[in-house]
């Protein structure tokens, strides 16, 4: 099998899950508890929130809820933050944003939408001319699910709050942290992370939050009061400390695993047939993500025929695969037309994708595309 | 050491944990997929599923919906279906009932609080007059648990639609699911449970609703439409199987776990010295939990004696131990004093406590209990 779908899911990091496994066994207590084995736990999740700040931000600055996945840590954001006047999002987000920025509007927040530049990332000049005194929220994403285009959110949201100071400038990390080099700017408030993108395991995530914004932060599950009031339920101790090993691994190789998989991408891209594959993902994007069309086809066909021969390649977003819509609203938000967005393809890399990997998965995707287009007469 | 606060967290059912392993190795895939491996691991969360809601239920009648723990479950239910007119809980709920009704109460709904029979149940009496033609929700928790004092709920349920059909009826299910024999009545519609009261992990629940409700269930986390669009956020895969293998553990021997936590329950108390300890538990309550106290005392400094003689029991509830409150809420509207109300300390089991646990138990907490009332001169 050749795994091309990790920006759906990476495989857990074996090494993270083994050491985190006391969590499941002799560490099991919860951490809310008064004995001395529950403090233990308790500063155990100290140790992981302080480290994963670390990797982006510092601890003085900045603190981080942990949540069930990334689309919490976005819903807490957007339901906390955009409770007045407008709020942006760009044509370029997830579902977790674009979903929960609908339900906004349903709730009579006016929402905004800043348009992509052909490369997806989000059009600068456009967004700016949305922003008015009137702005709670800009929610941007990071690094695009669909496409890999990386969006400057840093200079993004300086550029918001040369508008309006008082705008809280939200971005969805999911597929950046850990993946592309960066550092929490200034003017980025909040910041959502998932850990099963890079090795942690389905089931937890976070919200990286500037300590100047901490106490606006609403809870959004009400409860025991856990995470200092911002997120109630027993925490999830053992995918938090796996979160954190997994995190550890690869902040430690970030540099390097994103060298080699630019190698390894241009070097798939390159020998794909392009008779058959158009590029969707831009060399500047995340290294991590190449979309490909074979236009005037169903990329749901190519998956199966792939699938067939032992390739796993995704459909451009695993999360809406239960989406009525056939073509994607963030491809044709690029300008792409609906022939080529059919026709797409994600393959995403992790930094355990292999050179054989992907000369072999080359071969096998020429020949699926070319076999599909005869097939279809083109 | 003696673990005594199994109504804080169990610790996982290892048996469990293996059997689910492989969902944190070669059935890693995100559920979403549409390759072969992503559908089956679907299909698998459909039979995890399944085999829950036939424990309490079954498939033709009710839905489960997987949430990331029991507060969020709660939450969803409350945000979903007390939208109007007035919502009802009981002077005995959880915090995240609790706390989740009180913000309820911010955003305008009328909130009524049912009082509690000197025993922990809620008073019917009094409950009934509290519902009217405007109650959208009535939510009443099964097994309370700071006291484990149990509601019929099903019973409850019926009387409260006998005078208003269209309430909604949910139960906070957390110490009852797979502890106490229980079959979902009719007139309850929905139901939140967690996996780790029972060997499951701290990280998954669920939300049973019956299938008339479904349609109206709102979403609380919006994004990729998992969970058929009523759950957003991959799917915990790992935890979820997990739950349903510890589940398919403790169901087949809740019955005689039932008899046998009886008769240590029984043991334990009439092994505690009578002029130290007084009983808040009843009998006739889930046989679980043993709340006892020693009056005039902290249960806090017990509590810690005892953590330094091996022996590890709640305060009440872990859930609430960042809350400033000195008494618990739930034992004063016992009816409980305050001196003795400060003395509380939780003992509770699961179906791997012993008899051995139990006796060596009694006699600490006897000495220790002894000791505090000679330091305090009482």
């Amino acid at each position: 099998m050749i795994y091309f779908d990790n920006a759906a899911t990476t495989r857990p990091n074996g090494r993270a899950v083994e050491r985190a496994f006391e969590y499941l066994q002799d560490k099991f207590f919860n951490p809310s508890a008064l004995y001395q084995e529950g403090l233990n736990v308790k500063n155990d999740l100290k140790q992981a929130r302080e480290f994963l700040i670390s990797c982006i931000s510092n601890v003085q600055d900045t603190a981080l809820v942990f949540t069930s996945c990334g689309s919490e840590a976005n819903n807490q954001t957007l339901f906390s933050f955009a409770k007045r006047g407008n709020c942006i999002i760009s044509a370029g987000e997830h579902s977790a944003i674009h979903e929960t920025a609908n339900e906004l509007k349903n709730r009579g927040i006016e929402l905004r939408i800043a348009p992509l530049n052909p490369d997806g990332t989000v059009n600068q000049e456009a967004l700016l001319k949305l922003v008015d005194d009137k702005t709670g929220l800009v929610s941007l994403i990071h690094v695009n699910n669909e496409t890999g285009s990386i969006n400057d959110i840093n200079s993004l949201a300086a550029a918001v709050k040369k508008i309006n100071p008082k705008t809280v400038f939200h971005s969805d990390g999911v597929q950046a942290f850990g993946k592309i080099s960066y550092q929490m700017g200034a003017a980025v408030d909040a910041y959502s992370v998932s850990a099963h993108k890079i090795g942690g395991i389905k089931g937890v995530g976070g919200l990286f939050i500037k300590k100047k914004l901490y106490n606006v932060l609403k809870p959004y599950i009400y409860g025991g009061g856990q995470e200092n009031g911002k997120r109630s339920g027993t925490e999830n101790t053992f995918q938090i400390k796996q979160f954190q090993y997994a995190a550890e691994d690869k902040f430690k190789t970030l540099r390097e695993d994103l060298q080699k998989l630019h190698e390894l991408r241009e070097w798939l891209w390159n020998a794909l047939d392009k008779t058959a594959f158009t590029r969707i993902s831009t060399p500047s994007g995340s290294p991590y993500i190449l979309t490909v069309s074979v236009p005037k086809t169903r990329g749901e066909v190519l998956l199966h025929m792939l699938n067939d021969r032992g390739v796993l390649v995704g459909n451009g977003s695993a999360c809406s695969s239960n989406a009525k819509n056939r073509f994607s609203r963030v491809i044709l938000a690029c300008g792409i037309d609906e022939n080529t967005a059919d026709g797409i393809i994600r393959i995403s890399f992790s930094n355990q994708t292999t050179r054989e990997e992907v000369e072999t998965g080359a071969k096998i995707l020429n020949e699926c595309a070319l076999e599909l287009k005869k097939r279809m007469n083109l």
